[in-house]
């Protein structure tokens, strides 16, 4: 099989889910030296604050500050739902783009756009490595691409959900996180940044606490549907009560 | 059956454990009018940081910040497991102090101490509520005094502990923060208060999580073993996200 | 913002849902001088026992025994699924009569009615909230209205489900049961009321037992997304077993 | 292996806990033809409404009308622990009489001697079965006699504790449900007979509502360590929703 | 009502899911002397290995290993959704076939086809039972056929999935396993039958496993909505640790 | 603090736990370079098969093929439980031998003895990190030595309990599962090695499923108390279905 693209790629319903959930993370695999891209579902009109347009410009300066590419599909804000339509435009990019790891909201989300990006992101996975979509009545968007195969899929958590009890794993996010902070402050279109966002805060407030958990000052923290596997029990950092 | 003699009771294995877990809601209640006492089962020696002696100095003063009393037992720390001995001490105390609701640690806690707490305080709320000890073979410590049965047992989240996914209700104590925080600040025995505390950092960062989730500035969390039964379901705070 | 409308808005499936799972519970909250409304998605035809068009009718007389005002949405039993269009039908009447408290059936129901309820709900729910439906493509129907946010979003149990280990809340309903039974036992189109019905006595055996379970004589349960906030933790009924 | 003695034992922590927990179940399987034998770790003393020696008595009565055998086991009520001393005592019930199933209280109970149940039966099945005792110091009281392997353990729900959402299997006992119920009145001791007492309609009231889930009138339900294997899984009696 | 056509129904989404799922309870029940009848939702077109039409003939000939009849439905692999149109197609083959028991596949798989198939199968099993779809718009496939209300609905477990801790039962299957796998080596279209297969490898080694655990040699795993209800609890086979 | 003088600690009830529950995991970090030794409790006396002494040599034997150390402590086979002495004696290897990885057994174990060492190994590592030990009556034998705190707490399945359906982390033992079996192979004193044992094929088929299901071919699994915490989300190996 043909070799990958890029090393991962972050699905969102909207412009901002991505950093929001796991910026800090974004910014780490960069540093290491990954090519990423941001998949947006809609451009996230209308915005509360600015004008038709504005939002789509903050995400892209984003997406510069955060040192990834960032791609927009032509969904509707507040209407994506799990449709074969949208999984397929989705499997369209992962076959072109062919992420090893691919991000996406996790599920149960008080945004019923959120809600739907776990079985999109699982459906587009599973749609991508399949063949033969020439054969498909319906499948013609997947019928001119080669399959690809994913090798993981990661849920990070939505802010607006309770916090997770259980989760696959954190990441230390404490060295990138004032370049995530810098990334969701262009985003005026949405927040009141410079009077205090009641909506910043509490994501702040809750990579503080998971960072705190974990020993560090901020993490990002995901689920994962299939077992992590692991070559060396001992090469996860030390945990702050073993 | 006679009156109570205060209003709540927190049973705790160390001096510092009330006020980490839930000082914001026992000012909340003391400023309410309601009369409170801790109930430490240990002094909580050896301390890191101070001479022997001073850390029930310094709980005293962390009481009288909270507005409550404190009453020492003479477990000792490290060592204080589930035992007939223990949870007749704690009853009888609940019999003595009589109060309407009690709370203590809940289960599954890194600290082998905190651990026991649990089913301590479930032990001693029922021995509390049992006649007859006299016609006991070692049932002599609660022989003389009469039964009491608390109208709710509550738990706090145990700060060392993975966070919660799920617990009962949360309780704002955004206005009365300030005061938890001079109480633990008494603490010098164990906290290193000037140069900054990892496990205060902790600390605070879950409460601020929790309040922010909550749509204020602090919160407080608790579980209950028995469910809740209200009045009126319209009572409750309004929910960030409904 | 302005004001409330209603107090309180309890969307459901079919005329009889608001009954079943929380008749008790509605008599209590208009006892207390609220103001409440039942909203049905469909007209529940065809019944099995009486001629179309006699459920409505009793239902009408069910809402008027309870105290609320009744309206009825005009999509079809057996096929409601969570469409953008239904959500936005709950999200208008939300707009329109502006309640403080909402409640829906909770997911997870034998009948695939019951199961689309929650997500309408929580979809609903969140578009009456979101402001600038003109400018979204296929928002019409919310274009013209006010945004309202409600406080907090509750589900009471479907009783053909298998019971709950684990809920938010019980409402002690003891006082009020006997209108919540006199409303349930207008719908003869659907329960067999004079012979005995399996279904009626299986409402009763629930109500009962979490009754028991609370320390009252009947109580409906229920649950919620968003962490329960309170102001005083010893605000609660006792438990039956602390 | 030889045979079996009994078919079934009941080890409990206070005469009426089997009873309570799963008399009807006890009757079917008498009436199957089966020998059930319960095993009571104590006489249940200090008991709130009669004199010492009654509740013994009454328990004799109420083993007569199920149809089984009672043992009496020395240890204290309210007192009791998961301790070697008792784990012995049990095996050596079960070596002794040779049940094919046995039943013991589900864990997780108000009342810390019920709280015990679990941990000392599973022990006790375990040991039961282990050879070579007599090379064990401390071990002497299973020494002399031979290893008995039980063919399933199973747990009937504590009525004290919240209802399970979750179990493996409920068992129909309405037509036995008026034997339970007879023997239950045998409990002057600890029941309020005459007059109406809330833990017996309590318990009458879960019996009651599982039974009405399962399509019944009464049912108990059971929890199970291991999974169940069956042989024929259309064997199951019909579901009330399937 | 009438009597029953069919024993058993296994409604799956694709042909050999049937067999991966329960082969060796299908043979079980074929040798007890039931009828048993497979629906496959669709052809399972396009196929990785052979030509169109392949995997149908390699169905038709595993479904007369394995003893049933086995009925195609005309939706699209990769494509099934749950739609009001095939649960009525479910609705009417189980109206036509009336099963005593229903089987479909547990939900939440990494197939989005397997994924739709639980809430297919509920609200199929429902509408079936339901009358007077003559009165109901869209609901003429169901409008000339009799209700039928089927004994049980079971969910056998997707072996793509990570295994299940909690399920209602387990089936030995030890005696039957052969035959299971000869159907299973009938498609070729999907599987590498001679080379090895690294999926055919995770079936078996799934059910060996489960199998180990019962204490038996292969054993499948199934899990139901509703309790399961017995008439005798000793009747279910030994457990390997009681 | 000082250096760790071994890199992992394996805490175990009875000589083979270890070599059950994780011999393939040893022998992978063994063949990293990392230095293990394993710790039981007890000599595992009476064995089945052997005469008395014979097992502790086969645990010795084992020990040398999977290339750790091993050493026994004095406590009695069938009679661990969680005290205060058990927990000391721990704590003290782990200052002793100042491992950066313990891993001991999991919770809920069908042998009582299995059931106590995630207690005692949550508290041992616990106790091994306090300092102050000269100053707690009791505390003796932990008085003259120096703290350590291990890096992480992991805990393998006993493979006698049902399978998990959640678990932190799979490793891939492919390559070194041969070792594991010869290891497992010296015990003759309690498995039939020779003639098959059904332990043997249950441990074998728990850890082949699960290998399948991690996309490899043998695979053991691990819980763990606090999150994990990773540096890199992309370094788990890929999953069989993402």
């Amino acid at each position: 099989m043909a070799d990958s693209h890029v090393d991962f790629m972050v699905v969102s319903a909207h412009p901002d889910d991505a950093e929001v959930q796991m910026g800090g993370t974004i910014v780490k695999l960069v540093r290491k030296g990954m090519r990423g891209v941001l998949i947006d579902l809609c451009d996230g009109e209308p915005s509360d604050f600015d004008a038709p347009g504005e939002r789509v410009k903050q995400a892209q300066r984003a997406a510069e500050i955060l040192g990834v590419e960032r791609i927009l599909l032509p969904f509707q804000d507040r209407m994506i739902q799990d449709t074969i339509e949208i999984r397929m435009a989705v499997a369209r990019e992962i076959r072109r783009l062919r992420p090893r790891t691919v991000f996406s909201t996790a599920a149960a989300c008080v945004h019923p756009d959120h809600e739907a990006m776990e079985p999109i992101a699982r459906a587009a996975v599973f749609y991508a490595r399949l063949k033969h979509w020439d054969r498909v009545p319906g499948g013609e968007a997947l019928a001119d691409s080669e399959p690809w195969e994913v090798d993981r899929l990661f849920f990070p958590h939505c802010k607006l959900e309770p916090v997770w009890g259980d989760f696959a794993f954190a990441v230390d996010v404490s060295e990138t996180y004032g370049l995530k902070q810098r990334a969701l402050a262009e985003y005026r279109s949405i927040f009141k940044v410079d009077e205090g966002d009641r909506l910043l805060d509490l994501y702040e407030a809750e990579d503080a606490h998971m960072g705190r958990l974990a020993g560090v000052r901020y993490a990002e923290i995901f689920r994962a549907h299939s077992p992590l596997v692991v070559d060396d029990p001992t090469s996860f950092l030390p945990g702050v009560h073993a």
